[in-house]
């Protein structure tokens, strides 16, 4: 069984997730927030493309229990309920509610990922949960795509290093160079690199700074609790939600 | 000044080499093999994107000390003169001579530069000499980005390496994390982890598996020499070619 990493989900092709299991990082913040709602009782969240389509979504669904979220450029989006950040998905917000989500580079990854055979959120607030569906994945006979959802479809600092946390959790010591490709392998040195502690990496990266710059470093302190938010996030049918047991 | 890595050329823009200092690398082998190329004589070397344009462009361009090169899945090209193994390109085959190549990766890689205000050829075996033109291009004010051929549209750890020599032999001590992008980070980051012998990294990368499993490791031996083809090319005019002193 192989694990391949995407360090940015442009140009993912069908037949590079097809059959397989796929896990989509977007720790600054897509995923990490996605993970905090589900842990607060959200119902699902529907990821989307545009704002417009998440208006038409939300005009489709009806007003009841529904939350229009997500940012550009890192802000709020005029008339939606809820940002992108973690710390607003507290369970008086977000509890039975369906989220409707935009943001510029987490939904799209997310987006791109489907054909897979199952496709699973991850982040540092859901490390050990992602990582033992990753495990298992690969004893059931699966090959692993991590993909990275980047940054304007480049490289990000942030999503690489966490990639990298991934594939060690799921593998451990049993790495064995052709179960990986390169980025697998620099995801790794990544690793070997900043260590164990998320601080350095995620607040290294060109998001964090970004948030930094406008006034939203509390997420990125947020977003490096590893297992803050124990959950795994399953999109299927349109919608990620809390993976069954099993 | 900044530093931009990108580690594949897919979805290079335009606006994103304008105006700026490129350098194309594809140690495995095509930028090698253009450095050694040039370094023994070679007059110019064409890239083009298929084997279809080399066959034609030796038409146009006619016989005399026209030689056609390249590799198609690392192996040559039936008819072709030569292939893209560095240690082809020979005083006696290659003096005087102008070459047409087409590579999978590399060709490819330095065609999405053109448009940049420069675009030079990067390699283990040029490193230095990359490097003295880089600091002088950002003494002179220009923002480099140095691009990456990878594999297959894909990230390759062999370049991204070579990728991080370039920055730091660039840059130094000097290393200001704003002036870097994140995967200008992450090289350098893969240079602090393997240290500074090539073996290690450009072996571990699946352009070198690839190679050996085609009866071809010598040229991962080959292109693990730093400075051992101490030339400049540079691409202009739709050409490769010793860039002059200055």
């Amino acid at each position: 069984m192989t694990i391949q990493v995407v360090f940015t989900p442009a140009g993912l092709a069908k037949d590079e997730v097809a059959g397989r299991g796929v896990f989509v990082i977007d720790v600054l913040r897509a995923t990490t927030t996605m993970c905090a709602a589900l842990h607060h009782g959200a119902r699902s969240i529907i990821p989307v493309a545009s704002i417009e389509e998440a208006i038409r979504m939300g005009q489709t669904l009806g007003p009841d229990d529904l939350l229009l979220t997500g940012e550009r450029h890192g802000k709020p989006i005029p008339g939606f309920a809820l940002g992108n950040s973690p710390l607003e998905m507290t369970e008086a917000q977000v509890r039975g509610k369906t989220l409707v989500m935009t943001t510029t580079n987490g939904t799209g990854a997310l987006l791109s990922a489907a054909g897979a055979a199952h496709v699973y959120v991850a982040a540092a607030a859901n490390l050990s949960a992602a990582a033992a569906r990753a495990r298992q994945l690969m004893a059931d006979g699966l090959d692993l795509v991590v993909v990275c959802a980047g940054r304007h479809g480049a490289f990000g600092l942030d999503d690489a290093y966490t990639a990298g946390r991934l594939v060690v959790e799921t593998i451990g010591d049993r790495r064995r160079l052709d179960d990986l490709d390169d980025a697998a392998v620099a995801a790794v040195d990544l690793v070997r690199r900043y260590g164990v502690r998320w601080e350095r990496p995620l607040g290294r990266s060109a998001a964090a700074r970004q948030l930094d710059a406008i006034g939203m470093a509390d997420d990125v302190v947020e977003a490096a609790k590893q297992d803050r938010y124990p959950v795994l996030p399953v999109f299927a049918e349109r919608r990620v939600q809390v993976a069954p047991l099993g």
